[in-house]
Order: C-alpha cells, then structure tokens, then sequence
C-alpha cells in the first residue's frame, strides 16, 4: 500500500487509523480490521467498544499488589489459602497470568508496572516500588521478618537485574528472605541450541544431582 | 495459553473476548493488545472506540458504485473528468482501493459486496447485481451501447467467473462491451515458479509482440 494512499472515506481514514495504531498492528491489516467491522451488526460494533471503554475506564488496580481486578482488593491478595508472606515481584499483568498459569505458586504478587529502564525514561517513582517497600514494612510489623519472602521474578536482562537490586536495596533492612527465579536450560532445550548466556548460567549455578 | 486461562478481572475477559473475535487475532495477542489499551490516555481509548462506532453507524454506501462513501455519491462518481461510461465491476472496497492505487483506470466502479459463493450461502440477490443491471440499462437509455464498456475485474477462481457469468448473461441484452483483467504472469515473474494455471493462461491468452 502506498504512503499517498486515498481512502474515499474520511470515517474509514480514521477508524483506519485509531486501529492502526495498535502495536503490530500495520495499515494494511488495520484497513482489513476495519471492513471486517463495517460488515459486522451495529450491536456487535457497540458491543466491541464498550468492552474497550469499560476496561479502561473502569478496571481497578488492586489496593495491596497492583494486580487489575474489578474490586479494590483483587482474588489473590483477598485469598485466605495463599501465603500472604511470600511475595512474587512481577514487571506487569500478564507475567501474573503466566505465573498463575503453572498452578507452582502459591503466595501473592506485587506488580511493579514496568521496569526500571533510563533509557525509556522509566525510574523508580514511575513504578510501585515504594508501595512494595511499605507493604513489606506492614508484614515484618505483623509477622517474623525471616518468615517473610520476597521473589523477584524479574526478566534476566540489565533493566531486570538494575530493578531487582534497586528493590533489594530498598528492602534489606527488613531481614526477609530475597531469592530469585531459576534460571538455566529449559526442560526440552538442546545444549547445541542454547545461548550461551544461559548455558553459562546453566553451569554456574547448577544444582545437586538428584536420582529419583 | 492454556483454554482454562483465569483473567483477573471480567471487564478484561471481556475485552480480550471482544478483540480475539476480529480475524487473525488470537487470544494472546488480544490480551496483549487490550493490555496495551489499558496503558494509554483515556481519551484516547475513547477516539479509539468512537472512530470505529462511527464507521459502522456513519458510513453511507454511494448510491451509483456502492462504494463506502461520506456522501450519498462517492467522489469516484461525482468526478466528471472520469469516464463514467466505464464501469469496472469489483467484489469489494479494497478491490477499488487497490485499482485507484495503479492510477491506470479513469472510470468508474461497480462494488457487488461478495461473490456468488453457494458453499457460503451467498447468492445473486445478496449482492448489488440488480442494481448494477438498471445501471446499466440507464445508461444505454442515454448513451450508445457500444459506447457503454463492462470491465470484469473479479477473482479468477470458480466464484469469480461464476459471478462474472451471471452478471454477463443479465446485461447481454443491451449489447454493451464487457471485458475481463487481463490475466498472465506478473511483471517479473519467472517462468519456473509461476502456477500452471496461470503459465497456461499466459499460454493460450497470448498477445501480439509489440517492439518499442
């Protein structure tokens, strides 16, 4: 499709456009997205918009982890069979839905929305990192501070591990326990396909060979 | 994304429903898009969502082509340097989007809305055949038929000269010109790799050689 495309519709130009500007999401599909639409009931369009106006206008974070949820205490932190002293530090939404996903962990997150990152002009204040700090505060007031663990599940890159010490600076004071995901091979991985970061990492910190 | 994926929260199941209905996108992509939507200014998600209702309640389909137009006549067809003796016959928008991109055709459009497809259950009646007949018929009513010319720009598949046939049989009686796109390999193409049908196409419509 050329730049100097013409649309014979200055409706179609614009909904072209607003859905153009979806991440990956390119003109020419974005033209394809919006005939698909046009051919669609009005109720089915209305219906569309209003799942996008009311998510964002009315999704709540939650008042303990950050968590979206429709209430102001979302269904982790407001589940009694979860450990509420083990702490999962996540970069955003979708790493608590992968988490969540394994079925593995049963404590409660705290999303950071986003990470540390000078380049992308993110830093601290811009993220809940004060808020984790208080919320950790809470806890050792509550409960022992060495039965307190903070996770940080964190990506593996320098914006990751910038953030996680970031956060450990801030929360050493406490006493509580800090570890972090493994990191290795996945389970499946061919040696001879493996980056060798994490091959390296694999062997650095490998683990007591367990014969089951 | 396993099918037993837990939301956090109903307003984004329901988002993520609504974005996954549109074609080619998946349910992870959606999650990652309405995500993405959660992250921008409200109002923006609004001009989002308005530029799209807009679109479905808004347009109008020109009276003469059947083009998406903000008018009740299209641009195409209120343009009286085009030929308005030339009717090119074309399955959708994007066929017209796409003919007026090659800035080679100066007259004007006919837009069916589909293709006779029984295995789809689309039939004559539900595209604009009879109206493209009257058309036509007013048009021999003003002008001569020889001067009239039919372009059949259709796909080259069963549908498309199914479609083309019907249409063909309904306006022979007025004793218009009616052609089809040229079809063969295209510019570039080699030999070796092009598709039987269209080498043997290239074969038997072959056209004299014209030195430059």
């Amino acid at each position: 499709m050329s730049p100097k495309e013409q649309y014979p519709s200055k409706l179609l130009e614009d909904a072209v456009e607003a859905i153009g500007s979806l991440p990956g999401v390119g003109k020419r599909s974005a033209l394809r997205l919006a005939l698909h639409l046009l051919r669609q009931p009005s109720e089915s369009v209305h219906h569309f918009a209003d799942a996008i106006i009311h998510l964002r206008d009315d999704v709540k974070y939650c008042k303990e982890c950050w968590m979206i949820s429709d209430d102001d205490v979302c269904s982790i932190c407001c589940d009694k069979s979860r450990d509420h002293n083990e702490i999962c530090v996540v970069e955003n939404v979708r790493d608590v839905m992968s988490i969540e996903n394994t079925g593995q962990y049963h404590g409660v997150y705290h999303v950071l929305g986003g990470i540390i990152s000078p380049i992308d002009g993110v830093g601290p204040s811009d993220l809940t990192i004060s808020e984790l700090v208080s919320r950790i505060g809470r806890l050792v007031n509550s409960s022992a501070s060495e039965s307190v663990e903070v996770i940080m599940a964190l990506r593996g890159d320098v914006e990751g591990e910038t953030t996680a010490f970031y956060i450990y600076r801030q929360i050493e004071k406490f006493g509580v326990r800090v570890s972090s995901l493994a990191r290795g091979l996945g389970f499946g991985d061919d040696l001879e396909y493996a980056d060798a970061l994490t091959l390296g990492r694999s062997i650095t910190g490998r683990q007591p060979f367990k014969p089951e």
